[in-house]
């Protein structure tokens, strides 16, 4: 199949729906903003060997793909519009998982209500490696990291590290545990929350966690200028380790700051873990309020 | 080096000037649109051993990438205003490398006018990957592929083929030859035309050619329901073989159709070459007005 066949067949169905796609069939989409939005655009790759195994179902790499974009709209309050996707794929690749791939695609557009609008596929002598460029829309501005001030209570939506664990279940370092392996595989980007709180002034400061809660907390007090105390007590997690919780990756919940007055109309499956305090650096206190020495804070690639 | 150190160093710089990039420092880019203005996209990657040979100086990599792109947004007759890049690293990349690729692209970032506004940059155990999502802006609608009707002329800008002979001189087929070879390296995208065409209403159908004159023409054809005839004897050449005018990839050069009426306006530089006719498919007709049989009528991904 050349690529003309492949997006004819398998991505040119993901663009109905959104007239700005023009049905792929242009060099370009065009997108009109309605009356006072702003645009919001955030790009993730992940490449297999790196990000992925590579031998998992296409399915759930495409989903997985949209939705760490997802998540970071979701983070900005955006509401999602449309997305451009490149696909790199391997000389060997079999049309069955494109097939797969874009039924993935399909189904979570239905979900999280966007299209595809544009993208670029392409050979590679490498592994399957994926872009996804997605814009989101949001009515005024967007929330952002900064922020953040002294006094503000820390939150954090879901619970914490099972993504984490569920890698380690993968990769053979923990019994299997479907639950867990599902919270890795297919992260829940919190669109709904993001809105909530960036239409209702809730949040001062918004991130989602992608490479560990101590490390994404770290993020939000540079970006603030501020320092942030969290209690490892009150971290909320559910059949994950404290280390994951604090420390792992991929979770995809939503981190952010909430000011005294607002905290009574933070949304339910929210947790206050600490609060935002003058200085620098993030510092989690064990249950005897004393100061952990951490392994490792989160993520970070080729470190 | 880690992630946060190659932004820091090397692309958060690319980001200054462009308020909404909020210096690569939060998830996402806002971006805000001027009344009466629609937002054009698009993507195009690159990969090492399939697009370039790889051991190209990576600082005409970077700008190969971003004019792709910038070429397209040319062809819609659009302004560029930002981009995402997406990066991903061979593991032993090192980094006077990304110094250069980022040099590069600051210097092609002063030529266009456009600012990096995010990305994402990760490891790959394969080839080096590069995605780009360029954005810009029109005011009103964009120029399309589809448009075109019987009795328009087609035109296209500047000379076509060299860019194909440069490839063969480079892949050591023809003799060493540094225009011919600047002309495969450092595609000139033909922005100020494309504007001239969409803001002048001269131009009834436009996209760039980057896969061969005859392939392309026939996408124009295709999305506006027309044929056309093109004169050989008419495509503009200087240093290149009618077969790599006519067939070959990357000259990113814009063909474009026009009414009657508006030939007197189309800028200089541009040349007739054909018409558009009523039915489907593009003839190449010889000096002796007989149609030729190509070999074939341009490049297509893993075909």
């Amino acid at each position: 199949m050349d690529e003309f066949s492949l997006i004819e067949r398998y991505f040119r169905p993901l663009s109905e729906g959104f007239e700005g796609s023009l049905g792929l069939r242009d060099d370009a989409a065009l997108i009109a903003l309605p009356p006072g939005h702003q645009l919001v655009v955030t790009t993730d790759a992940i490449t297999a060997g790196v990000h992925f195994i590579g031998n998992e179902d296409a399915n759930l790499i495409a989903k997985k793909l949209l939705r760490v974009n997802l998540s970071d709209l979701a983070a900005k309050g955006a509401v999602p519009r449309c997305y451009f996707l490149t696909l790199m794929l391997p000389e060997n690749t079999e049309e069955a998982w494109v097939a797969r791939f874009a039924h993935g695609l399909a189904e979570d557009q239905k979900t999280f209500g966007i299209h595809l609008a544009g993208g670029d596929t392409t050979a590679t002598t490498g592994p399957l490696a994926l872009s996804l460029t997605a814009l989101g829309t949001v009515k005024g501005t967007m929330l952002r990291r900064s922020g953040a001030t002294a006094g503000n209570a820390v939150y954090v939506s879901g619970t914490l590290g099972e993504a984490a664990a569920g890698l380690a279940c993968l990769q053979g370092k923990q019994p299997r545990n479907a639950a867990l392996e599902r919270r890795y595989l297919l992260p829940e980007p919190r669109l709904a929350l993001g809105k909530a709180l960036l239409e209702r002034g809730i949040a001062t400061a918004c991130m989602d966690i992608s490479d560990g809660l101590v490390q994404d907390l770290g993020h939000i007090c540079e970006a603030s200028g501020v320092a942030a105390t969290i209690e490892a007590s009150l971290v909320p997690r559910n059949d994950a380790s404290l280390e994951a919780a604090l420390s792992g990756g991929d979770d995809y919940e939503l981190l952010f700051t909430v000011p005294a007055a607002k905290a009574p109309e933070v949304p339910q499956g929210c947790t206050p873990i600490g609060r935002i305090t003058q200085g620098s650096g993030v510092v989690v206190l064990d249950a005897q309020a004393k100061p952990m020495t951490l392994k490792r804070a989160g993520y970070k690639h080729f470190a």
